[in-house]
Formats: C-alpha cells, structure tokens, sequence
C-alpha cells in the first residue's frame, strides 16, 4: 500500500470519529479531542513539534532513531486530527507538496533572497 | 501525476540535497538547510507548528483555509528535511502510523486513561 | 541600573514603540513588529521557545550556558512585545506568579492530580 | 515589591524544590518536573509557548486577557524551572535584557539587515 492509501485510510478513521459522524467521545481518543474543539488539538501539534525537536536532538548524541519516527508520527496524525476539523484531508496537503515542486525555480528562488539576506550580515 | 507516491517521489529530492550526495547550498535551499545542520530545520519545525496554529485559529473565525494547507505542507516539508537527515523516509513515519491503528484498542486504551484523570479533577 | 525595575523600565520603552506612541518602523526593530501585527511577534515566541528547548539540550551536552540566557532573554523580550500590543504589561505576569505561590496549598492541589494520573498508568 | 524582587523569591522557591536541596516530588509539583529531568520542563515550554500564542488569537478576536496573562506567566514559569535546573536565574535573563537595551544602536542596526531583506523580496 502507498503511503498516500494509508494516509487516506487514517483520515477516513478520523472522519469518522467526527461527532457529526458519531464518533464516541467516551470511546475514541481522535473523538474526544474533535469533541473537545481547537485548542484541544491544536495545543497538541504545539506539543509534538517540541518532542520532535527534543526527540531530533537525542539523536545527534546517539539516542534512538526510532523515538524520532514515533514523535514525527505523533505530529502528522495531530496535524491530521486538525486538518479533518477544518474540513480538509492529508491529499489537500500532499498534493500541495506537489504542486510546490512541480513548480520549477522556486526553490532557487527562495534560496536567493536567502543568500542575499546572508550577504547583508545576518 | 506520476505512478510513484508522491512523498516517496519528494522524499527521493530531499535525498539527492543532502551534501554527500551532491546537493548544493548555493542553488537549493533544502541543500542549504541540510548544509548548516539540525539547528537550522528543528527550528524551521517549531516555527511552521506556530504558523499551523495560527492559522487554525484564523480558520476559526472565518480565515482562509488554503493558508492552512499551506502551512501543515511547511510544517511536513520540514520535518521531511529532518527524516533525511537522520537517515529516516516520511515512509518510516505512514507505516508507523498504520502500525499503531493495525494495534486494535490501542485508542480506547489512552482515552481510557485520559478519563480516569478527568474523573479526578483534571 | 537605575533604581527602577528592570522589567519595567523596559515595558516602558516597548510602549514607547507602539506605533499609536509614534513608534518608527523604519528606525526601531520592535516598532516594526508591532506595526505588522500579531502573526509576526507571537511566530517568534514559538520560535524563541524552539531555541530555548534546543539550547537546553545542547547544555545537557557540554554547551555554553551563555546561549540558553540569551534564548529564554529572547523569549521573554518578545513575550513583552506581545504584551504591549494587548495593552499588557510584564508586571501583570509577574504579579499573577505572586499571587498564584501565595495561593497555598495550590502546588499541592496541582501534584495530587498529577500522582493520581501516574497511579492510572499513565 | 519590584518585579525583580518578586522573581528573585519565586527563583528561590524554584531552588529548593531541586532534588539536592531536598524537594519531595512526591509534595511538589516543581520538584517532580525537576527529579524526571530536562524533557518534562522543556516539554512544558513548548506547550506553553503555543498556549499563549492561542490565547493572544483569542483576544484578538474578544477573548480575555487574563487568559493570556495567565500562559505567559506559565511560560516564564516553566523558563524559570529550566533555568534553575542549568544552574542559571531569572536575573541571569533580565540582566541580558538590560544589557542589550544599554548597548545603544543595536535595535537600529538588527532593523538595518530586516529593512535590507524586504528590499531584496522576502
């Protein structure tokens, strides 16, 4: 399976744990925090960016590549749980990725202002 | 858009910016961050997980959705860079994902402890 | 120093860059941000957190003490920026510290939650 | 009481809850941050950070400001846990602050390079 199936897999289980969908606050986790509104999730990809940050930084001095992976999953599915509240699904994100790199020269382009920001002393 | 998945695909131009293999910090600017090291894309991750908060939050009172996909499209682009620094593919972070939902009662088991706290004032 | 508080001193030269104050934002840095408007400090508060966690971890492993005062200096500056916008001042964080130790017994309230979580398994 | 008097009691406070000084994570909720180590408060930061940056969007839109003068407190709280932990203080961040505010044209030179940036597109 792609990894766009199993991401659009996921996103159909958290659509359904939408209270709209009957989804069980007092059963599902994905549930309770759709039930809760924003800041409940919100906060949450606040919080795994931060482990995954933290999580990065074990690595250099040789913690476990694995606990990265958990925290980066940990962000995307949080990120997730937003994107279904706001009506929208990982595609709309991925396809925007592609649409990003299909458009050519853009990374060039953000790379010079960046090195012209550079050549004035920051 | 081609057969192959398209994060697969992005992950594939990550791999070729790294410096070992070629990527030059002069003419890309995923090469650049790759270049200057850990610092300079775990911050980028912080930064974008904000950006995705606010604009969330604008969503919530009648913002515009596509800044939204926009910024998750960052805040995953980011922490793809990070993936490829660390060895690591944004494949490594769907199949954990679908690990954990394969995990039957895996959800029900933490909403069963968050409850319990709820119960005891929190 | 000057017998004024520190903190106070520097609220007040803050206020002084608000744009209402005749704050310049061709000419002062913070009288820039505040013209801008909120997305623009409060990124930088969650990008300020991001340097402070990563200069932490870099302390847990031989780093210089110096950058993480500079960092968590960098937080707390833009937390007044943000502050001042909302009409705020340090010494209403400050004071709402005060008071919350000397609300007694509150450390207390919060750890018993937090042990009977931890009894739960969490 | 000034600010600074203020934080030099609560930074008191902070020390004796270290594990070396006697503080019983079992009675206090500072001392078990402490005794589990760098990622419980650092964790906190993060959190923190993306509570104030929701409660300034709220206010933004009619929300209350003691909300957010409660997150930044519990942001500068959490700062001042870490800093105790690194053997460091609040007046160690307020003395930087001072200092930066005393070097006289910094704020115009970092606005100089912001200004140049704009210029070239950013």
């Amino acid at each position: 399976m792609s990894n766009q199936d199993i991401l659009d897999r996921l996103a159909a289980v958290v659509e359904s744990r939408k209270p709209a969908n009957g989804g069980d606050p007092e059963k599902s986790y994905v549930a309770r925090l759709l039930h809760k509104g924003p800041d409940a999730f919100l906060k949450k990809i606040g919080e795994e960016a931060t482990e995954t940050v933290m999580a990065a930084k074990d690595v250099d001095h040789g913690g476990d590549k694995t606990k990265l992976v958990g925290e980066v999953a940990d962000l995307w599915f949080h990120s997730m749980i937003a994107l279904a509240h706001y009506g929208l699904t990982p595609a709309d994100v991925v396809n925007e990725l592609a649409r990003r790199e299909g458009l050519s020269g853009l990374e060039e382009k953000a790379l010079r202002k960046v090195q012209d920001r550079e050549r004035l002393g920051e």
